[in-house]
């Protein structure tokens, strides 16, 4: 029906009685999805995708550029007035798909990744998620203080904490596209991002904490914090040292049963309940994700590959299912970007300073790694990134208030919509022109 | 925030603060989408789709049985007073998942088909169809007279539509699970499966036409149906006549591409194009997919093919998806049977006449199997299932009304429901039976 409201000349024309209109309904929407919306928008986007990705891969560039660039073009078509796409930016289950997918990507690159390997950058990989943090939060309140004249200091830390955590689904995206996710580079990357996650988290918990309290009148409440803070690392603890063991009784399990298709079925189902269980301790999904892959290892499920006709891994058996969803992740992550938002007055130069506090900032990164014979810049740029994190902390802002005005203004959260935009799209080529030189 | 409504005690021990609220928010819905909800569900359905298949192929019993089985156990919970999973029954996200799976699993078995063998069956196929939906519209009709004593012969007509379409979803499954999607019965069962679809939309355009004009008291319009019977046929023709050049034009393109990942990007956006278009032409999306693989050949991709690493065909490469999302698609068809329904007072004799007209009408397919040397039980058999197109016809006649009543009632919808569940829920016992003794 809502497709009917959509086009009415297509309506008039083929709907003059009540009978087209029932079978029309016919294909309505499956339990509140409307699955036609969906499928259109896969078909396309899967093809855009592909495209775009080919065309850089031709100029031997990554192709997830060319992912997040064909988005952008299908994003804002609506700036040379083709509207015709503006109902495929807000899909919910393609959102979704696009979720799943870069929970496959962290997964694979857990998978990917050694424990022991991880374990021995741990103490770079922390320094660098802790400079990584602290350097663009100061940089974020300084910037805060210059533009945001007649707001207080919670405002300006507030500001500041949207700039602290790295989104690690571009970076780990190019590292794979360059065959380096296992590099010392790469290790310490994909650990600091963990890090300053979870410190992401704490500051975040901090900031809104004093802002409540201020609101209130009261004292800051430590007991909170320190619950949210137990809940987080208590999640990575358990999931690093427990996960092992339950990814091999899991799979001993799902040895025992006959049958095709269990690999596949319990290493998704373990992937996912990490995930939930992340986002359930206040983390980002992808790092459960993350985690899952960290702790199953090839020799948990050995039974079930042995299985297998093929006997495919199931690295091998998830590269179908990342090469359908990776791509709409990236390419839903270009759409996100609305070039108008570039051209709002009064936006541009705050934003200009915050991505350049954003940039900065994690160069301090560099910094923060132990040892010789590592490439600092790459690192750095590395984690430059800032994903749906900044954004989701820029939205809490605005339900926020401080005096009775908003925390994160109209302004301000324009502002980290550029800064995400600008921190995604700059990466990819910097580090892959940085990592190809050395 | 809404995780926060729902378990009061949870929040009330970790949110003492704002903070520790807003922290929380960090891990609300993305777009709209709550996707722990959606982790949690889905890790969920994978494991107790396995298990339950596992227990099963114990007993050399098709998986999908145990899909079923387990979907039904977990969509029931609530009677034996546990109410933890009922949030789960509608994950708008989740089945899209159902559904896209359901769409791999046509498009598998439209690639195992072999257009020319399904065409050597087509009058078998076009005459089991023809009378698989007369014959149960005429037993419908009869149980609907029986039961529903003053109403019109449109009602009764309309109960009698409800019963028309079969969805081939189960049948094809179990066709795969013991290796018989090409054999005579396969091919004569899939060919009428979509020429029934098209058979059913006529005959609910026809009689919703009916009601509309008696309703307003003017004549049928026969244009309107004449338009719908158009595009249906038309799309089944164009994508036959034209599938296989497109197919072969979009796989000559890809091969031209760059990078890895074409085949299966390309293979899948194919599958969701003419399923959309199937869907636009009033068709189930399902017929679009068969129809995708149908035309869809191997020589079109041998190229992409030459270039994979592992020389992978799309089978293959749909094999890890379709292990990951069809299983979801049984357990939650499962979840959709409340048991509940079989106990409301005044449905349970109409619900089962209705269900052994359902059944009985299909056996007359048996009837219209051309030629000896085919197990005409085992057609008829496999034609049983009546999925979601009957469920749709029935929500459709409740948003009908003649002479001020609503053309499906309360207790028709509940009927329908249950011999949906019923034809779902035997066919594949009754199908294995049949087909290990022949």
């Amino acid at each position: 029906m809502r497709r009917l409201a959509l086009r009415p000349s297509f309506a008039v024309l083929v709907l003059g009685t009540l009978a087209a209109n029932a079978a029309l309904a016919a294909t309505a929407p499956h339990g509140g999805v409307d699955m036609l919306a969906v499928l259109a928008a896969l078909a396309l986007i899967l093809v855009c995708a592909r495209v775009g990705g080919a065309l850089f891969e031709r100029f031997r560039l990554p192709p997830v550029l060319g992912e997040l660039g064909a988005g952008i073009v299908l994003g804002n078509l609506g700036l040379v007035g083709f509207h015709g796409l503006d109902a495929m930016r807000s899909v919910p289950t393609v959102e979704a798909f696009a979720q799943i997918g870069v929970l496959f990507l962290l997964f694979q690159v857990g998978l990917a990744s050694d424990i022991g390997k991880l374990a021995a950058v741990g103490w770079s990989a922390t320094l660098v998620a802790v400079l990584g943090v602290i350097t663009p939060m100061l940089l974020g309140f300084g910037v805060s203080i210059a533009f945001l004249r007649g707001q207080g200091p919670l405002t300006h830390w507030f500001v500041g904490a949207t700039l602290t955590a790295t989104s690690v689904g571009i970076t780990a995206r190019v590292l794979g596209d360059l065959k380096r996710t296992t590099s010392v580079e790469g290790r310490i990357i994909l650990g600091a991002a963990v890090i300053d996650d979870v410190l992401g988290l704490i500051v975040l918990a901090v900031v809104s904490g004093l802002i409540a309290a201020a609101n209130a009148g009261r004292a800051f409440d430590a007991t909170g914090l320190a619950l949210i803070v137990a809940k987080a690392i208590g999640f990575l603890g358990v999931a690093v040292v427990a996960g092992r063991w339950v990814s091999r009784v899991t799979f001993r399990f799902a040895a025992r049963l006959p049958g095709e298709g269990m690999l596949v079925s319990f290493g998704l189902a373990f992937c996912f309940l990490v995930s939930f269980l992340a986002g359930r301790a206040g983390l980002a999904p992808i790092v459960g994700a993350f985690a899952a892959g960290l702790v199953l290892e090839d020799v948990h499920y050995q039974a079930l590959r042995e299985r297998d006709t093929k006997k495919r891994d199931l690295n091998e058996l998830l590269e179908p299912l990342s090469g359908f969803l990776v791509p709409v992740f990236f390419v839903l992550m270009g759409m996100s970007v609305n070039l108008a938002a570039f051209a709002t007055p009064g936006v541009l130069g705050f934003a200009a300073l915050l991505t350049l506090a954003a940039v900065l900032g994690k160069q301090a990164c560099a910094a923060g790694v132990l040892g010789g014979g590592v490439d600092r810049l790459a690192v750095g740029l590395g984690m430059i990134p800032r994903g749906e994190v900044g954004l989701i902390f820029a939205s809490i802002g605005r339900t926020l208030t401080l005096n009775g005005e908003r925390v994160v203004s109209d302004t301000v959260y324009a502002a980290v919509v550029v800064m995400v935009a600008v921190t995604t799209l700059v990466t990819p080529p910097l580090l892959v022109w940085r990592l190809r030189r050395s």
